[in-house]
């Protein structure tokens, strides 16, 4: 099967109107009036961001979510994205079949199409990169640096849940001890992140800056203090751990430790913000009225660095805080 | 260094206003009233569509100028792009200083800026992925679906200079006894492709149908005949070659087997595009003031293939129409 035969069975079928049926080499959107398009790009490479051997459902869900995370903290409303594909020639026709749909399964979740993009064949990993489109009000995108001093912070859903699941899909001993059942909520979490999409309009109105947890709490909220010129203090406590997260460190010789794990090892794909502090109760009731848990987890302060804050007020060293590409870290 | 470090320091000149600077992780763009956007992407993997080994401003600007001639095709205006690199973690930071150099030359070239992207390690080949974006006005973008039987084929530039390139670059006994000037001005060509930017308002204006030569001259229209639900008839002897394609093609045993192969390797990023009959004098007229030149081959007939004709009216067999992926070609 040649590559325009592969890209008509599976692909055009998830193509919006904005896709041309896949049959152009383009897309063409006509932009709603009083709005600006936001655009996140974000790639998965096999081996690195999912483990080898995968082609399927699974990665097509996780490469659509990341990307959506990133949508969901600048307030934007996902409507379409382009498609970018490097696979092995041994690709198997059941395997693209099954990738669509995941895609399709996400783009009916959250409402979007494929606008386009193409498929070329490569020798190494497999690697699929998507750009996500998205809109809000004119204006209105959420930055990363709003933040001001006196703001507090916030974060959506639970920490930690990242780390969890890619020990479990990694098959490391850390994660051994754990349940079946607590096992496959992890490897939930790993496959398909809950990007907090519902949280959107409150966000728009009430954040000040926001970003999405893809590197690691603490690294993430480095990068609102670097660019917002403001340094934070986060209060490890407050930091929300999932039922399985708190078991998990719990169970640990040293619970700090793995809690530091925890809120440094990224892949959580939740939201940060930072809020007045008066707009606290509102933050609130948003979130009980949605269902989705939002806790404050610290404060903006005069500095250009996160603290991290024992009970006692004291604080806490941290050696790394967060994933680095080109460094000494793998996963 | 770190990810971040590299995207700050070779990047973040090269974004516009949309990409606040890199220091996001979402692009935003307010849309201009009145006009669509036009989205393309490509991808050149390391060792397929470049030689192993490169990762200098010449693959920048391949991946740029692949991307504009799609854009030039759609009668597009590019305004931004978003970029996705898979980088080995072996890879060197006068590199990227390098090919960041190269991204910067094409932006000033057709004018338009880096909005966003991400950037990942790999231990396979480099992988780099450019999503153009650009404007028509609304409504105005050119599809390869309005192509009428009657319709006159036309197309820029010379066909061939893309595969005496990829020669070239590869070092293919092929072009061996090519002298030096002709030798440097293939991988020029294989490099630097040229899109014919400057033809846009004409292609607006008059084109039916377009499409860029990518895939091969004989592909490439043949996706115009799939989806315009007609044929084509080309004259062989009108496609254009370059002074260094025809000495190429008539040194060799076979010229017509030479010429073949040209109109069917690709990498061309020509545009094709089809008119109205009455339209010739007006086209003419345009590629002469630009002095960019624009050639006839070919008419929309009824049928759905592209039929290869020689200067007696016969039709001339051609095996295999383009490069695909995904089957036994290599490159």
């Amino acid at each position: 099967m040649d590559e325009f035969e592969l890209i008509r069975s599976y692909m055009a079928p998830l193509a919006g109107g904005e896709g041309l049926g896949l049959q152009d080499d383009a897309a063409v959107l006509s932009p709603e009036p009083g709005y600006d398009l936001v655009f996140t790009k974000d790639t998965l490479v096999e081996g690195v961001h999912f483990p080898e051997g995968y082609f399927d459902q699974d990665v097509a869900q996780r490469l659509l979510r990341v990307n959506l995370s990133d949508l969901a903290a600048k307030g934007a409303k996902p409507i379409g994205y382009l498609l970018s594909l490097a696979l092995p020639k041994a690709i198997q026709p059941y395997q693209i079949s099954d990738f669509a749909n995941g895609l399709k399964h996400v783009q009916s979740l959250y409402d979007f199409k494929l606008f386009g993009g193409d498929t070329v064949s490569t020798n190494g990993p497999t690697i699929v990169t998507a750009t996500l489109i998205g809109n809000v009000p004119s204006g209105k995108m959420i930055k990363r640096n709003g933040a001001r001093i006196g703001d507090e912070i916030w974060v959506t859903g639970a920490i930690g849940d990242g780390l969890l699941g890619l020990l479990t899909v990694m098959e490391d001993a850390e994660t051994d001890s754990l349940s079946p059942e607590f096992r496959s909520f992890c490897e939930l979490a790993y496959w398909r992140p809950q990007p907090p999409m519902p949280l959107r309009q409150m966000l728009l109105n009430w954040a000040s800056a926001s970003a999405d947890v893809s590197d690691g709490l603490l690294a993430d909220l480095e990068t609102i203090c670097r660019v917002s010129h403001l340094g934070m203090d986060i209060n490890l406590e407050d930091v929300p751990l999932s039922a399985v997260g708190r078991h998990w460190a719990g169970q640990k010789l040293s619970t700090l430790e793995a809690k530091l794990q925890m809120i440094t090892a990224g892949d959580d794909y939740q939201v940060i913000f930072t809020t007045s502090p008066d707009a606290g109760s509102v933050i609130t009731a948003f979130s009980s009225d949605l269902g989705l848990p939002v806790t404050r987890i610290g404060k903006c302060v005069a500095g250009s660095d996160v603290r991290l804050i024992d009970q006692s007020g004291q604080e806490i060293p941290v050696p790394n805080k967060g994933y680095v590409h080109f460094q000494e870290k793998t996963r």
